[in-house]
């Protein structure tokens, strides 16, 4: 097998291994030839072009290999998939190899003109997009099949022959980030550029929203801090807090598109053209043709699909949502029999049992919603969707439903069927807190703590092998592809999601949960900080522009938090008292100011737009070049044209 | 003068006229010759390449010419705009004149594959988009101020010195369409198709909405009759009726997307790439640097806008809303009066008396909805917009604000002030009927027996000079001139937005509202054509793909219903009834049943895709043949480069 190698051997010199990619122990040799091949192999005859090196263990495993690539081809690669650099005019334009030169800070010695990131994302891009020609399967896989057009990295991953790819940590950088990150006690903004230099967009992305967020939540937080020191109970303070709050949350959503849109303009995601949507790796069925494409590849019936999401996935979201229910009224129960309990006792002990069945509750919530999610998951993939984009929108449909009923539906009761206020502040707080320190402990710290573990039992086995000078890299891959995967920005959004609705949807109640979410997202930021830095390989980067249908999710929540505002405040003793011969009068003027402040915050939504001036100027003005080179080149045909 | 127009003598033999352009009476030679030379130049020279004549009257007038183009220039100019046409595979693609071949109908010799009123939509941008080079000013004319890269067009005529562009009828294409469209009596759809090739795709697409509408609303009316008949008065019915209403209302304006998607998809404007937009006509300024094209052009503070726009448009438009309410409580006093004159006289007269404040009050408020159209168009013009669409916007948001408040702010009034259903009734019914019948005669009848009236001076004139013979060309391009200009379907819309609120804002009330509206759609959609056949001078084809601000317009208009549905239901006496202990049991479920429905209604918005599965599918592979183009591309440059 070494002969084939030979092309790479002589660019060995300048190799830098970017990607990892593992094998199957006991892959067929057959296999691994073709697939390494296919790797190196010319673009002109269907190769990727890309530089592949096997990692050489002391054990003498050879699953395990590095991927690198040229300067050129990364170059290439870069116009291949659309990234967007900064121009010497400081403009944003899609990097194109024969405008090199116009580039900021590029020159043809310049290694660091991508980032590393960046070039992992390439390298990403052009294995997935290596593709089957007239194989029938995977060479010494019969069961494997493959047509032409498929995906071979795909079908390699979902047949188990490959085991992960993965991209390799950049140690120094890596360091610096940490530094610059977390490393020193300081007040003050997160790296973000430098974090998405190394980590990629949607990952930077996802920290400054979590740090606008938190940011945002501030004059929520001052506000509410008063209310809670001097116990004030007057209802026109309650009212003019809610009523802050609810515009407030309002314009911290707008203002959020604003700043997201700044900062990826700078990153070039804004302007990159969406690539089109290849089938996920999941997605099969029979051998058809593609009506898009044209091209032969396994087609499903919509209407099966259509049919397993009516028939049996909604019916089982709902089973679940009623389960959910029921663990409330049980919830209810023990809080009764705790009540009970403290009338009987009356003791230091018995008034601490009064929190034991909320703490109990907000665990059993964590554990379902956990639980749910491996649920979901199944049934969405069962569900066979094409698209990844397909597949994401029907999970988080799934889990935002279950997830909003499952934290809230309790409150929802003790505040409109139970009216009970003092109890509603009692578990709105124990649920915070409790899910906070849960999601604090079960993300990072566990995680931290069992990877320590192993890698002190790692650096054992290797010290007991006596093999410690100059296997740096094998060291370091080998201990970055034990540590676990991290699965996207998921359950971090889901969580700060989860928290908005805490702070929001009974902001009026107890204003305080702004401040406790302020302390927890400060801690956050740290431990997802801590996680992305030393828990978790490192994800690839994935350019994006926004942070996609969160924002949706967040502005529903933030309508449905102006109902529940306002029929709290109708509820309090102080408005009723306000109103003593007439509650209709009351409930006719809580549904008005209701009505009001919906059609405000509707107006303000268009209003205020999203983009910044100075962005729309820049993004007019590529525009307006691209359609005046478009004119320039039609009026030189038309003058040939008419000259004929 | 005469000398300088061999180039298109030449080329006399196949001249058709397509555009008029009428210049001042006396406009100086020396502009005329410069204008002309403009038009006809060669592109490389930065002229139009046009063909231009002048029109040989009777009394040797020279300040009408005709312009046309020869076959090729048009082809070239339809790349330019961006054309989209069927191709011979049934795809719709954008045309160019290098893959003219694989068009539907496309031959050399084929004068007919561009339709008559896309070759004066092309004239008429290539007029608009004849720009100066380094003239200072329009020669003779040194009032007229120019600078490079100023649209000559726009500047003669917002000199005057340009009294008028319009395209010519086709009398005998306008003959076909009249008799497929209202010569004969018929039931059956338009002929939307022939419509837009004849006048274009916004007036297409307004005729396509009216009817779409008027058979949407049949459902509405049927169901209704059988209230009025049988005078029905149980609540449930009532509920069940206003349910139905909004749930349909809401699924009619979603499915009208999806229509208004295949019409397009079919018409090719729905994948027209957006042209950049200029500076609109009126736009003014000092001269400055544009920070998105880098040109010398007129730049207007935006300050200055926005001071215009707070500080005299708003109050301006608070001030109408005032003078309206005030108009309105007058009217109160008249009803009173003529109920009080009913009550003493009981007579038969006095019966009728009845209705004629609400009548007046009709009328004038017909007069007042006019007199703020020309007072907002000053202001929105005065505020200086430079582009047209912001232009259109704020005068848009200013007439719906003020018509929604001057038509419906006595039904409001009635409902939930006085609580008077049967007023209401009464008052919905006069306002409806009156304000159809009012638009009808001020629409089309009036102007068409204007025209009648005109056209048969005219013809005596014509006789008594003994000139009837051979200039059919002369006679045809004075009276069209004559003809009133279409101003846009602005007022169309308006007037449907308009009937949709009497329609659906209390539907509950009044089910025959809908009836009505449906048997003035059908006289409409007669009454329109007829003024755009008859009475008005030709317009230009303007493309589009949708209906634009009024799909908003409507959805908006739909969302308020369901709001004051609900509440007219709960007001009933008999839903009321069933809530005999508790009023607020009463309005909490009423409450309830409104937030549900909104939620209903948001959802099915959502969930109905705004674009038939057949379409999107044709969209993405469009989309996917043009990445798969660029990829190709791309991939034989990085072949290139890495052999090198």
């Amino acid at each position: 097998m070494k002969e084939s190698w030979s092309s790479v051997d002589t660019l060995e010199t300048n190799f830098r291994p970017l990607v990892v990619i593992e094998l199957a122990k006991g892959t067929k040799e057959e296999t691994i030839e073709w697939f390494t091949k296919r790797i190196v192999d010319k673009k002109a005859n269907g190769g990727a072009q890309l530089l592949i090196k096997p990692l050489v263990t002391e054990n003498g495993d050879e699953n395990i290999y590095l991927v690198g690539a040229s300067h050129l081809r990364l170059l290439l690669g870069a116009e291949n998939v659309g990234l967007v650099k900064e121009c010497n005019d400081n403009s944003m334009r899609a990097f194109t190899y024969s405008s090199r030169k116009t580039f900021k800070d590029f020159a043809d010695d310049n290694q660091n003109f991508l980032t590393m990131s960046e070039c992992q994302y390439i390298i990403k891009h052009e294995l997935e997009n290596l593709r089957a020609k007239d194989e029938k399967m995977i060479p010494g896989y019969p069961q494997a099949k493959l047509y032409p057009g498929k995906s071979i990295v795909r079908r390699l991953l979902t047949n188990g022959i490959l085991v992960q790819i993965f991209p390799l940590h950049d140690r120094e950088e890596l360091k610096k980030l940490r530094h610059t990150w977390y490393g020193q006690v300081k007040i003050g903004y997160q790296p973000l550029d430098e974090i998405r230099c190394y980590f990629g967009e949607t990952i930077a992305l996802y920290f400054g929203f979590l740090e606008y967020f938190t940011f945002a939540l501030i004059p929520m937080a001052v506000i509410g801090i008063p209310y809670y020191v001097f116990a004030w109970e007057d209802y026109d303070k309650y009212v003019m807090f809610a009523t802050f709050n609810l515009l407030w949350s309002t314009v911290i959503l707008e203002v959020w598109k604003r700043i997201c849109a700044v900062m990826t303009y700078r990153w070039g995601t804004l302007l990159m053209k969406r690539q089109f949507e290849e089938p996920r790796p999941g997605f099969h069925g029979v051998l058809g043709i593609n009506p898009v494409t044209g091209r032969e590849e396994p087609v499903y019936s919509s209407i099966k699909r259509q049919l397993r999401i009516y028939l049996v996935s909604v019916p089982f979201v709902c089973l679940c949502l009623y389960f959910s229910l029921y663990v409330m009224m049980i919830y209810f129960d023990l809080e009764q029999w705790a009540l009970d309990y403290h009338e009987e006792n009356k003791s230091h002990f018995s008034n601490l049992m009064l929190y034991v069945p909320s703490i109990i509750y907000a665990v059993v919530i964590e554990i379902m919603n956990r639980i749910y999610r491996y649920a979901a998951e199944f049934l969405t993939s069962w569900e066979n969707h094409r698209l990844e984009s397909s597949y994401q929108n029907h999970l988080i449909l799934k889990v935002l439903v279950f997830n909003f009923l499952n934290c809230f539906a309790s409150l929802f009761y003790i505040a409109f069927v139970l009216f009970d206020m003092k109890l509603l502040r009692q578990s709105l707080a124990t649920l915070l807190i409790t899910s906070q320190i849960l999601n604090q402990f079960a993300e990072s710290l566990l995680p931290y703590w069992l990877q320590k573990r192993h890698m002190k039992k790692m650096k054992e086995r290797m010290h007991s092998l006596k093999m410690d000078t100059d296997l740096s890299l094998v060291e370091q891959v080998n201990s970055e592809k034990e540590m676990g995967t991290y699965l996207g920005t998921f359950d971090d959004y889901l969580e700060l999601f989860l928290q908005f609705g805490y702070v929001s949807l009974f902001s009026c109640v107890y204003p305080l949960a702004a401040v406790f979410a302020v302390l927890n997202n400060i801690t956050e930021i740290y431990s997802d900080a801590l996680k992305m830095c030393r828990v978790y390989k490192r994800p690839f980067a994935e350019p994006t522009a926004n942070i996609g249908v969160w924002q949706l999710a967040f502005e529903t929540m933030s309508v449905i938090s102006v109902v529940t505002n306002c029929i709290l405040i109708g509820m309090s003793p102080q408005v009723n008292a306000l109103f003593p011969d007439s509650k209709m009068d009351l409930i006719l003027t809580v549904a008005l100011v209701e009505h009001l402040l919906l059609a405000i915050k509707f107006v303000m939504a268009f209003v205020i737009p999203d983009k910044p001036r100075d962005i729309q100027i820049k993004l007019a003005k590529l525009e307006f070049e691209s359609l005046e080179a478009l004119k320039q080149q039609q009026m030189k045909l038309a003058a040939e044209s008419l000259k004929e």
